[in-house]
């Protein structure tokens, strides 16, 4: 069962003389679970992401190639899986060989602006063991991974002294050496008393911060700024929101907008809890998960994610109004995404990491503004598509060279565009997962090079080989809520080892020959006699 | 059919509180074979080699990575496989994230010295992207991939005018301004013109070069110098001979000292020719396939290499007698191995590369001075290792720690020290072809990306898996000679799968993460709460 070779579409410039996009806006959320959301039949209601998406196409199966932040960021950054650009967990520095986003687009005399979260870190000693000597420019660059931040703000810790929130947090009244910690995550308690955002007892209470100056308002204004700013100067811009990211507190009126009746139970069965898979075991120990399995608990937290999602819905309003009053949806390329999902409760786990379908499959919209793309607007997509896609999209659209000795995934403007052209689109999606800084790896008593999953997902199944476990395999036509895992099956142990042979396939074609470009490889092959006057067996 | 997990054996700084290694002797021949040597049976006469072996542990089972010059070196040199290092073919740039054996030895204030070939490239565009600003010293690392030469030579060209062994020819009474093409590679033609080496038709005629002027001589005198110069300083030497590589010229009197009735008969069945795999119908239709599969070529040209083996094993003769009347054998490791084999009309092909046994299969003494190697001096070992091992090897050796989150191989110093602790050794051994420079990819008219092989060998079966192709499969126990390819043999359908999976659990075991070492990866493991603050879940 071979995958398809896969190309990334030519663009047609012939047909597009002058691109239609101009600028690209690279809007990305942290942990939001597709099926959350009114867009895609979920219980918050996302008008304005159904705006967004009447312009463009709505991806219906987009899944991340990691469920966890930095590696899955680090795909869309690279457009490479992480077993390529080897950056398996948060604050695993990029090897300094990698390109990003940023890279390509300074290559072509572009800047790729931040605001918000990355969670990149730069490879500072493989940076100084080679000896990496940069200009200003070139030290924001590594530093940022290819970014050139007007603000980053990863929102996980108390803002540092030079941060440009915590000084707008301190101007606007939330007097305190912890503004983050007291009025961003911190409520007021019956006693008077700072109740912490990081407890999640403390969820439903509102946070001390008003809406206007919270996270996703203030990270909005400041986009709004920027593109106003801009006027007719082509821009490229990463917005990316901290929420609804941990921790779980809302502003007022969001923290109360939504409550435990309105919120999906979750998807769980007594039977997940008898004999899990051993790797599945020691995830439902880690304490989130233990916190999530209790009633009280989910019951609490997802109201008050609702609401988080609901405020970046409002927020998200008024910025599309200000590109329409701007005219910037007529030259814009917007993608709308989020780094992966959350489970929170669902199969007995806390947060994200495991292959579960509340955790790899993530909202994608594409308003792709070109003449082309015409047919397509307003319409959905039920191809499969990844977060390495999302690179090659942005590059494509800009006129921008893919380079495809790197570059792993594909642009999606062969289907904004419904490009007939080139081999079949891809049928099925990939994931990876290494728990090895995980607590997990204790309860199991592995090494820190021993605890890799792989995931292959198709039309029907779900396959997930470990590291020295059998592997899992869920059967998404007969059992959608991933309840059953088949991977012990003896009946099923044909489709389990063509699932494999597909992971197998997919894991020899990955981009390893990064030095040197298809050109050269081209341009190479057969010609030592050419380039070298070499003779090879001549007689 | 889980493989081991493996871990270099710890060394033991009790027992041996004064190394006794002090130097290292790192010799590699280029496409050097190993059934060809008295060393291991074969026609050729290696007195010396036997004598090297005596002092040390013969390893019956060695095996190179690839059947490559740049990748198989890039391996001995990172101790990495070709899929970690990335270099998956000649003259391609390593990255320049990649570490080499040199870049240990410098770390811990030691220099690998340099003499003859190493085919490294330099990541030249990746280091300007990175900005990589260098010092003296730094520059010529980067440039000879951590080696700090006495003088690279690789052998394959006119040396340009700077260097050494140019001049030295010249100095010799070579006068001309091609004193390589037209001594060391050229004899003389009955009409008194210059007979080139680059035909295999002139391969039987003696080189002008007189013996003690040619590379091999060359190449060893330059080391006997260096290590009599060192005195009782500390050094390591990589003394890499170009023979008994192409172009096949010796010098007299080996050009004569064997006939076409000494040498073995190419092992090939007409079976092949009959709707052959179709890589290796690719590769029979190579110039150099189609050239030895003439018995004239194979009767010309298989003589001069023995011939040319038979000089290397001279002069290393005069190497080891100077080591002895100097002491090294007391505080020296000495590896001897090769690059790879040959085919010279195995299997219908002229050259290398192909997964076949004479290919991969190389020599490899190792002579561990040490107390505890006393009891395997002048043993042999089955055991299976790989040319990844070198590294970790003389890393031991040296006491230097071995950078387990990058290094692949395992020290053969628990073999040679029969050290009992720890996993089982291995029971397999793994290769990759990546043909895409090869004419064989235009003649099955593949893409750049999609020309991989990988192959796992283990006591019994070679499996090779290639993309977009059936599989090959060799039952060596019925098969030696693999002849006789079993890959479409419905009945091992259940053996190929098992094989594949053996394959699949080492792509997915590489090591990817680089830039966090295992003692990194343990003090993050569950420690956000710990470093951060930061609280996941928290009721």
């Amino acid at each position: 069962m071979a995958a398809p070779t896969m190309h990334s579409a030519p663009s047609n410039p012939g047909v597009d003389a002058q691109p239609a996009v101009r600028n690209v806006l690279f809007i990305m959320c942290d942990q939001l679970r597709a099926d959350y959301l009114s867009l895609y039949g979920g219980a918050i209601p996302t008008p304005n992401l159904e705006r967004l998406a009447r312009r463009g196409v709505r991806f219906d199966r987009a899944y991340v190639n990691s469920g966890v932040c930095g590696p899955s960021r680090m795909s869309y950054y690279t457009g490479r899986y992480p077993v390529s650009h080897r950056v398996t967990w948060n604050r695993v520095p990029l090897p300094i060989d990698e390109r990003t986003l940023g890279h390509y687009l300074a290559d072509a005399g572009r800047s790729l602006r931040l605001l918000g979260k990355t969670h990149f870190v730069p490879d500072r000693a493989g940076a100084e063991v080679a000896g990496c000597q940069m200009d200003a420019r070139g030290r924001v660059l590594f530093n940022e991974g290819g970014f050139d931040p007007i603000e980053r703000y990863d929102g996980h810790f108390e803002p540092q002294a030079g941060s440009a929130y915590r000084q707008y947090l301190i101007e606007h009244g939330y007097r305190s050496d912890t503004p983050w910690t007291d009025f961003v995550i911190g409520s007021r308690a019956t006693d008077g008393s700072v109740a912490s955002g990081w407890l999640m007892r403390n969820a439903a209470l509102p946070a001390q911060v008003r809406a206007e100056h919270s996270e996703t308002a203030y990270l909005t204004q400041r986009a709004i700024d920027f593109i106003e700013a801009q006027g007719e100067t082509p821009w490229a811009l990463h917005l990316s929101y901290i929420k609804p990211h941990w921790p779980a507190k809302a502003p007022a009126p969001y923290h109360a907008m939504f409550g435990p009746d309105d919120c999906a139970v979750p998807v769980r069965s007594a039977a997940e809890r008898t004999d899990p898979h051993p790797v599945f075991g020691a995830y439902q120990r880690l304490e989130e998960s233990q916190s999530f399995a209790r009633d009280e608990v989910w019951r609490t937290v997802r109201p008050v994610v609702m609401g988080l999602v609901r405020q970046i819905d409002d927020e998200l309003g008024r910025l599309f109004d200000r590109l329409e009053a701007l005219g910037r949806f007529k030259d814009t390329l917007i993608l709308f995404t989020s780094d992966h999902g959350d489970l929170a409760g669902d199969h007995w786990l806390g947060e994200k990491e495991y292959f579960y379908e509340p955790v790899l499959r993530v909202p994608l919209v594409v308003v792709d503004p070109s003449a082309q793309a015409l047919a397509m607007r307003g319409q959905s997509s039920r191809q499969f598509v990844e977060c390495v896609d999302v690179l090659p999209t942005i590059l494509e659209s800009l006129g921008i060279a893919i380079p495809e000795h790197r570059v792993e995934g594909h642009s999606l403007l062969r289907l904004t565009r419904q490009q007939a052209l080139g081999p079949p689109w891809r049928d099925c999606v990939f994931a990876q997962l290494d728990y090895a800084y995980r607590e997990a790896r204790l309860f199991l008593g592995r090494e820190p090079d021993a605890c890799n999953g792989f995931m292959v997902r198709d039309e029907r199944f779900k396959f997930i080989w470990w590291q020295g476990y059998r592997p899992q395999l869920f059967d998404l036509q007969q059992d959608p809520s991933e309840l059953d895992d088949r991977g012990a099956d003896p009946s099923l142990a044909p489709l389990r080892a063509a699932m494999q042979a597909r992971l197998f396939e997919w894991l020899v074609a990955r981009r390893s020959r990064v030095t040197e470009s298809h050109a050269q490889v081209c341009s190479r092959t057969h010609a030592h006699e050419r380039m070298m006057g070499i003779l090879i067996g001549r007689w």
